[in-house]
């Protein structure tokens, strides 16, 4: 279902699954890496309604591992580019892998996809230092949401002279949500 | 052999074969791609001593087909990743494509890769702009060539004593290779 490519080496085509939903590249010798391409293969999509989201997981000093929430890929961003040189410095967010345990080399660093649902997947912000070409599409992947969502409620929209008198219902003005 | 990758979109995996040793692939509505990721599959190597240099075609104006060398991908490296965003105001360079008169149509754009000798991509220069990862990967490529080249020199070098008289014949010292 994903590929991953760090910029220079070949393509990986096939990650562990570590979970129904969770699968994992390993990243051996992670910092020489300056890029990493993380892309669906183009076989199989993702189910109606779900994304995935993306992690850089490291070791830290102690051989903890560190996990970083990178960007997302979705069905209509179907891949991305993050910029993971630098990361290092930076502190862990929260994330889904948490039971995993995935054992920690300390020159091995690993690519973590989880599949959501596309409403988590708007809540989460990842590191901004990782955005590449992700920054766009983040803001677009955003944009969709609110799009999508205006146009989920304003499905709902009737004027006045179609209301059924009800007193205790509230109603929002389309434009307030346009505005928002 | 090839893949080829934008920033956002479905990855390509089965480019145009135009000749026996060149491959191209589409882009469409190519002024809204950022970066570009140029890949071997992993499946076939590039026959020793051979490698790939891989241009950008856009059209000009006019329609005409401007060629611009944006690096390499060898059995070394083989991927890379490139900005193509904002090589439209550059000039065209030399390029192997010349008689293949690709089709040229306004929003669609092309990624070229011909397979030559390593000798004559040592000797090519990509459009500095393109450079995203790529700029370690010429740098380390060219200092491979150049260690290659010592190696392969002072494999000849011998020492005054083991000389045989001939005053005819030139010899560089090993430092200078070196140092060069």
């Amino acid at each position: 279902m994903f590929g991953c490519l760090v910029a220079g080496r070949l393509v990986q085509a096939a990650p562990q699954q570590v979970a129904e939903d969770k699968f994992v590249f390993d990243l051996p010798d992670y910092e020489n890496i300056n890029h990493v391409v993380v892309f669906m293969l183009g076989t199989i999509p993702f189910p109606e309604g779900m994304g995935g989201s993306v992690y850089f997981c490291y070791p830290d000093q102690t051989g903890m591992a560190v996990w970083q929430l990178l960007g997302f890929v979705t069905n209509e961003k179907p891949s991305a580019i993050f910029k993971i040189s630098g990361l290092k410095s930076g502190k862990g967010s929260q994330h889904p892998f948490g039971a995993m345990n995935l054992p920690q080399t300390p020159t091995v660093a690993q690519i973590g996809i989880s599949v959501e649902l596309l409403e988590n997947l708007a809540q989460q912000t990842p590191v901004a230092s990782a955005a590449v070409s992700s920054v766009d599409s983040f803001t677009e992947f955003t944009q969709k949401m609110l799009d999508n969502f205006y146009n989920f409620a304003s499905s709902f929209a009737v004027t006045q002279a179609q209301m059924t008198p009800n007193p205790s219902e509230a109603f929002i003005p389309a434009n307030v949500v346009l505005k928002w």
